[in-house]
C-alpha cells in the first residue's frame, strides 16, 4: 500500500490525486470514513472529482451518473434502470493518522497488516509533525537518496553531518524484503540540528541511525542521541524517528509525505512548528537534486552512460533489487 | 466538407488555420472571394501566412516565391524560369455566410451539394448570430455533447432542462448517414431561456426538439415551441434553429462555429447580441467539461478502461458508427 | 568539431551546455585553459555543472565524488579507496579567440587542424566582433540558409541585397567537403551596409562574395568591395568576413555562434558596437523565419510535402550531400 493523502487533506470536497498514474477520486463519507475510486466516470470518462457529493456519493458533472462508496453506480437521472455493469473500481483505504493508505491493485489482495508500524506518530509520548512535497523524479530515486547519507554535506551543507559523519563505517542489514543502513557515532560533538532541539549544543554524544527501506512505499530512520556530557535535566537518551513515504504519481514525478517524532520537549509547539519548517526545507533541497537527476534520465536516458555505484550504494543497491523482484512476481 | 473560418475572419491579411492536423492558408482576393491552399512553401517549408499578399497572389516570407490563388508558383524572384512542379495544393471553399467551408482531400471530389442546410442564416425571417470556440478535445466528443441532452442540468444548470427534461421520452431516427434525437415534452412551463427570449414565461407550452447529426461537420438542432396559455400578441409557435459545426484541428483538439437563429423578436439585436453571450457562455461549459474528459483519455488512455453506455447515447452510438464506416470507407 | 562556447563565457564558473544532445560541463582551470566533459557524475547522473570547483577539480553536488580535469574521479568522500572505473568522458577542447572548439566523438580523433582558418578574427588589420543566438532551428537548416543568399530582400528588407542581387549570376563551387557560392555584381550603386560602414554611400562599386561552407560547424563570407568613385581617402578595396559557427543543440534546435570582420575603420568601436547590434538584429530576422519553418516540419513531417528545388539551392543541395555522406560514413 501506498500513502494517496494527509488525514487532513480528505475532507468533503471531493479531491484527485495521480497514484501510479491512474487518477483517485477520495473524499470522507457522512461518517468521517474515507473512501477511495477510480477518477474516471465509466460512461464517458469525466473526472468524478469534479461533480459533488450527495450524501456519501458522487455525483458526476457530466450526465448525474451518481456512484456509491463502493463505487456502484446508484442513479442515472436520464433512466430508470441502473445497468448493472456501470461501476467505477473501488480502491481500499486504510486511515492511519496522519496518512491515509490506498492500495492500487486487486481489493481482494489489499492487506492492512503490510502498513509498516509507525506508531510514534500520534504516541503520546513523541511530538510529531508531517509534510507534503511535489518531487518531480521517480520514487526508487528517493529511496535511494535516503538509503545513502553520504549526500549530507553535499546537498544539505555540514549541519546534518559533515565527511566525518559520511566516512564513519555502517552496516547494511537485509530482513527479508527490509534493508537498512546502521551507522554508530561516538563521543562526538552533538550535530546542529539534534543538538538544538535537545538544546544540548557542544556536548559530546554517540549518535546512531538505523534507516530501513520497509516498503516500497515506506522509510523510517531511527537516530537516537546518548549524551555523554550529563545530558538535559538528569536525561541522557533521546529518540527521532524520520518517516519518509513515497508515492509513484508518474514513472518521472512522485508524491512525498514525509513525517518527524521525537520524545524530547514534546510540549514545545513552536519547537514543532521550527522543526517542520526546517524539515521541509531540507528535503525540498532533496529533491531540487533529483529533479536535475531525473532531467538528465529524461534528456539522455541510458545510451552512452553506465551508472557506477560506490560502497555508499550498498543499501541502495539492495533495495532496486527488492523493487525489481517484486516487480517481476506481480509481472508473472 | 468542414467549416474553416466565420466569412468575417477572412480578409486581405492572410491567416493561417490548422484542419485536420494540416496547417491552411486562407485569404480573400480583390474581388472578395477567398482561396485556400496548404500554408506550407513547397520549396523551403515556410508558412505562406507570413508572407503578404500581392494582388490575388501570396509572396512567400522566405525567398519571395509567389502563388496564384491556385496554388500555382507564378515567380520565383532568384530566376527567370518558373518550374513548373513547383505548387501549394490549392483547397477547394464554398462561403455560406456566416461561414466559409473547405475541402480537405481530392478537389476533385469536393461537393459543395454535401454541405448540409442552413438556410436559416441569413434568412429574413430570422434573427442570428455566430461566434467561434477553440476547444481542447476531439471533434467526436463534441458531436456525441449535442446528440446526448442528459448532459443539461449538470454541465448548464436547470435553465435549459432538468431532470424532467432528461427523463422525456426520446425516439432515435437514422437516415443514410444522419442519426438524430427527437424530443417532445407536453403542457410543461416554458423554461427560462426559451421563455425569456419569447417573453412567454410562466405559460404552459409543448416543447419539441429534433437535433441531427447532418455529417462529421455539421450538427442542427430544431427546437419548437408552443404556446398553451394564448401565446404571445396572438402567436403560438416559434421556432429556434441551434448549428453546431466541428472541425478538427488536431486528434485533441477542435474548431467549434456555433450559429443560431430564431423567428421570434427578430428585429431585437439587443436580445441577438445577449443570446450571442449567453450561448457563447454554455458551450464554454460543454468545452470545460470536454477538455476534462480528454485530458483523462491522453493520460491514462484506453488501459485499464471499459467504457459503459446508458440509454441516451443511442444517438451518439450510431454517430461513431458512422463516422468510423466513413473513415474505413475513405481509407480503401 | 564544433564551437561549444564563446572564450568570454568560460570562466571559474562551471557551465553547461547541451552539444549533439549531450550535456556538457565547462570550466577553466586555475592555469586559465578550457576543460569539458560530460556533465553527468557517472555515479548517480547528477548535472557535475550545478557542484563547484575545487582548484582545477570539479566536485559534486550530490554526494561529493571529485574528478580531475581529465575526468577521471580524483575523490569520493566516502570512502578512501577510489573505484578505477568511475570516470566521464573528457571531451577535447581547443580554444581560438574569440571560440572554444569542442569535439564530441573519440577523443584520438580530435584534429584541431580540422578547425577551419579564421585569423581575422583577433588580426589586427581587422576590427572584429561576435555574438551568440540561440535557435529553435536545425543547424542544417541554418548552413542552408547562409548558402542561399536569395532570401535577402525578403527576410531582411532591401539593405543587404534587392532583387537586383539575387538575380545576379553566380557560381557554386565544390572542392572536396566544402561548397561554396560565388558572385560578383559590378558596378552597382554600394548597398546600404556596407556604403554606411566604409562611408561611400551613392559610389558604384563592385561588389564579390564567395560564401563558403567549410564544415558541419563553419561557414564564412568573404565579401569585397571596389570602389569605382575614387574610394575614400584614396583607398578602394574593402574586405568583410562573415563567419558563422552552426552547433547542434537537439534534433530541432542549434546554438549560432557569428562573429564579423573588416579592415575598414577598425579603429572605431562604436561602429563595431553598432555593427554587432545590426547583425545580431538582422540574424534575429533569420532565426525566426527558420523557426517557423521548423515548426512545420514538427508538426507535419514529410507526409504529403515534397520539397522543392530551385537554381538559389544549388549550393545547399551540396551541402546537404556532403552532410549525408560524411553522417553516412560516420555510421559504419
Amino acid at each position: 500500500m501506498y500513502v494517496a493523502a494527509d488525514t487532513a487533506e480528505l475532507g468533503r470536497n471531493p479531491m484527485d490525486r495521480t497514484v501510479l498514474g491512474w487518477s483517485v477520486l477520495m473524499y470522507r463519507k457522512l461518517d468521517g470514513s474515507p473512501v477511495a475510486m477510480r477518477n474516471r466516470c465509466p460512461h464517458r470518462s469525466f473526472p468524478l472529482s469534479k461533480g459533488r457529493l450527495d450524501g456519501d456519493n458522487i455525483i458526476c458533472g457530466y450526465h448525474g451518473l451518481t456512484f456509491g462508496p463502493n463505487g456502484s453506480c446508484v442513479r442515472v437521472p436520464s433512466q430508470q434502470l441502473i445497468p448493472p455493469a456501470i461501476n467505477t473500481p473501488s480502491l481500499p483505504l486504510v486511515e492511519r493518522p496522519p496518512f491515509v493508505w490506498i492500495w492500487m491493485g486487486d481489493p481482494s489482495l489489499a492487506d492492512p497488516a503490510a502498513i509498516p508500524n509507525h506508531h510514534w506518530l500520534g504516541d503520546p509520548e513523541f511530538a510529531s509533525f508531517s509534510g507534503y512535497i511535489h518531487c518531480k523524479a521517480n520514487y526508487i530515486r528517493l529511496h535511494e537518496n535516503v538509503l545513502d547519507l553520504t549526500h549530507f554535506p553535499y546537498v544539505h551543507g555540514e549541519d546534518l553531518g559533515g565527511d566525518d559523519y559520511i566516512r564513519a563505517p555502517f552496516k547494511v542489514k537485509i530482513e527479508g524484503d527490509s534493508v537498512a543502513i546502521i551507522r554508530r557515532l561516538e563521543a562526538q560533538p552533538v550535530n546542529a540540528v539534534y543538538g538544538s532541539i535537545i538544546g544540548n549544543l557542544g556536548h559530546r554524544v554517540h549518535r546512531t541511525s538505523e534507516s530501513w527501506f520497509k516498503s516500497p512505499a515506506f522509510h523510517v530512520a531511527h537516530a537516537g542521541i546518548e549524551d555523554l556530557d550529563g545530558g538535559i535535566d538528569g536525561r541522557v537518551q533521546f529518540h527521532f524517528k524520520i518517516i519518509h513515504c513515497f508515492t509513484p504519481e508518474t514513472a518521472h514525478t512522485s508524491h512525498y509525505f514525509f513525517a518527524n517524532a521525537r520524545d524530547v520537549r514534546i510540549a514545545d509547539q513552536a519547537l514543532t512548528r521550527l522543526a517542520c519548517e526546517k524539515t521541509r526545507a531540507t528535503f525540498l533541497e532533496d529533491e531540487q537534486a533529483l529533479e536535475l537527476v531525473e532531467r538528465l534520465w529524461i534528456d539522455e536516458g541510458n545510451s552512452a552512460y553506465q551508472e557506477k555505484s560506490i560502497k555508499g550504494d550498498h543499501a541502495g543497491v539492495e533495495m532496486r533489487r527488492i523493487i525489481a523482484r517484486r516487480a517481476a512476481e506481480e509481472a508473472l
